[in-house]
């Protein structure tokens, strides 16, 4: 008998059909004899009605209220289930955030679980429920209810089986697994079985939005035994996310290909080198709310440097009008170039570590296609380039292929 | 400077344009220089929404659960309104049932009030605030949300007025007061400046569905004054409720004229009199959850009388079928008959307690009309009658002009 976490997302909840999916999953567990904590999100679409009602009446909804708005969404799932399971005969319970207690800091809207308080859950739990609770959502020490920012609610789940000491925390998703790649670009992409968390917060970090990135790093942080798996397939084991490095069965050097299409750099040229100024020059923008991902600064030339980043193509122009309008003539930079036509490509593995040539077998295997590498990027898991962006299911299929993805490792 | 407590029900609430339109009349009154709170239901519709959803996923939803998800249409509803009257620059917080809190005991779906922490209210009108509350819940001694019931937002402002000892509770509805009579029946009715709670409670339970039953009595009960009016008009001062008679202003006798068009009347005929026997006739009727309006029993003749009561017209069938197949030859009754195309019209005052000669005004203007009466009851501030369905409109007219309920009090 095993205690076991179960969150269902949005999609998973999407409808009482849907429901009754996720209420017969969960009595197949309970009939094995498993104690069942069953997490989930508000049904899909429900989160973002809410938001537009809220800017109907606020342009800038305030966000202690909006937490009060959104956090109703998961409150009616959490019911519907529980009354789902009672239907199939199982006694059941539901709590909302506020309820477990699970308490957070202030930061309405993006709010971090400071505690929870399990004692709730393990006595209903010993007398045969299964309990059924609110993700994303948490009430902070003066009693106002929070939520936790989009995709909470595996944090939700990562956090609640921690403090349960739960054996395993089951992510369902859309998807039953992590894969190498994105299957619908490289059709021999191949589920891992197994992913440590380094891997799989670079996997999350660049675009393979499985899990939230939060909830990984909380399920590392407290050794949690995370698997992700399809909430529409009755079969398959999905991938578990192991946190010791030698759990890990499969001694593949490369874990997956990661990509990003949605890229755009930005390269200011000519900067004086000297201290403060990537401040000076990233400050601005991200006053601007634009997210910046790769940041590139090679080692300079006659007292300047180029400096290179990458924002999201949406957030392009924005971000150029800024550099040229409030930083160019301010920090004294020769001019302003970017290209919105660029792709992210990364090769991600725990296994590069130890292996040197990683690097150069992946520039190789571009390079035999014809492809330019514009920026490059390291961290001791991870290379990414940057392309462009009509090269970008080419590279990802060649990269996979190289590094022997699509077949079982040793 | 007054404390109001201010209450919205769903129509008053419905999409975020009406909600807009609450958020301007509580700064009208918040600019007066009032201290305010809001008491608010779910948006109309929602909450049978809700309850749709809970029937797909259990075919009798049960208790604790539908209450968790019905408590969320009044939480949207709260936090709508606090962001739209920020966005009118004015200071604003929305509170659950739980988070004021509102205590109840643990009878979902009807639960009663227990007790109202009124202290965060309080604190926060002090610093200027205005408090959205949410009506219609509240929660258990355990930590479970509870519902009061249908038209339990009512009761919510009444109980929130009463432990602020408010200087008033406005009700807004979609009507701007309580009339004499209808006036979709008599064009001459007249909006009743003040009316007693006795009266009231009579008005309500005959089918003037202004306010609901319990509210008047817990504001009887607490003394709290209560005011309805329209929330679709700017002006008005609608109709004022009060506890003491002699606040009433209005010295008329007859406050107005109540009917029900639904009411069918049974009578079972050639019942032994003796003790026991209203019991052995209407238990297995209240079993079936039938339920019974007027009750009426002669002094009986040769040991046999005749007993009479009235239900809704859509049950008629439901207890005839009992009192035939279950009920008659058992207490040994000679028979069953029933009409279903019948109709109650009520006089309504207190001022008939001092007055004579009100029912012999009553019973001769429906004589001079040539109706019936089928039956009669009294209390003490209220005559009813039973009549053929078809004289409805006739009987309410010619009461209403025989009282001059037309014309103003002297």
């Amino acid at each position: 008998m095993a205690l076991i976490v179960q969150k269902y997302g949005g999609t998973s909840v999407g409808s009482t059909e849907r429901i009754k999916n996720v209420v017969r999953r969960v009595a197949k567990y309970k009939a094995l004899g498993h104690q069942i904590v069953v997490v989930v999100s508000a049904m899909s679409g429900e989160t973002n009605r809410l938001i537009g009602l809220a800017k109907e009446m606020q342009a800038q909804p305030d966000p202690r209220e909006l937490d009060m708005v959104v956090s109703t969404g998961e409150q009616v799932t959490v019911g519907l289930v529980s009354m789902g399971l009672m239907q199939e005969g199982l006694k059941a319970k539901s709590y909302t955030g506020a309820q477990v207690k699970i308490t957070t800091d202030s930061a309405f809207t993006k709010a971090r679980i400071l505690s929870i308080d399990e004692q709730n859950i393990r006595t209903d739990l010993a007398n045969g429920y299964v309990v059924v609770v609110a993700g994303f959502q948490g009430v902070d020490k003066e009693g106002n209810i929070t939520t936790l920012g989009r995709g909470g609610s595996d944090t939700t789940g990562v956090a609640i089986a921690a403090a349960l000491h739960a054996d395993e925390c089951q992510i369902y998703t859309d998807v039953d697994g992590v894969y190498t790649t994105d299957p619908r670009v490289v059709p021999e992409a191949r589920r891992l079985k197994t992913i440590t968390f380094e891997e799989m917060l670079e996997m999350a970090s660049l675009g393979s939005k499985v899990l939230q990135i939060r909830a990984v790093e909380f399920a590392g942080k407290y050794k949690v035994k995370l698997r992700v798996l399809s909430s529409f397939e009755e079969e398959g084991d999905g991938t578990l996310i192991t946190f010791e490095e030698d759990e890990k069965m499969e001694q593949a050097i490369i874990s997956g290909i990661a990509f990003n299409r949605d890229e755009a750099k930005i390269t200011v040229r000519g900067v004086p080198d000297k201290p403060g100024i990537a401040y000076q020059i990233l400050g601005p923008v991200s006053e601007a709310n634009v997210d910046v991902d790769m940041i590139i600064q090679n080692v300079g030339v006659d007292d300047s440097t180029d400096f290179s980043f990458t924002v999201h193509r949406n957030e392009f122009d924005k971000a150029m009008d800024i550099l040229k309008n409030q930083v160019q003539s301010h920090i004294g930079a020769r001019n302003v170039v970017g290209d919105n036509k660029t792709a992210k490509v990364s090769v991600v593995g725990v296994g590069m570590r130890s292996h040197v040539g990683i690097a150069s077998k992946m520039f190789r295997t571009l390079a035999e296609e014809g492809i330019n590498i514009q920026m490059i990027s390291t961290s001791e898991i991870k290379i990414s380039v940057v392309i462009d962006e009509k090269y970008l299911e080419l590279a990802v299929r060649v990269l996979h292929k190289a590094f022997d993805l699509d077949q079982e490792p040793a």
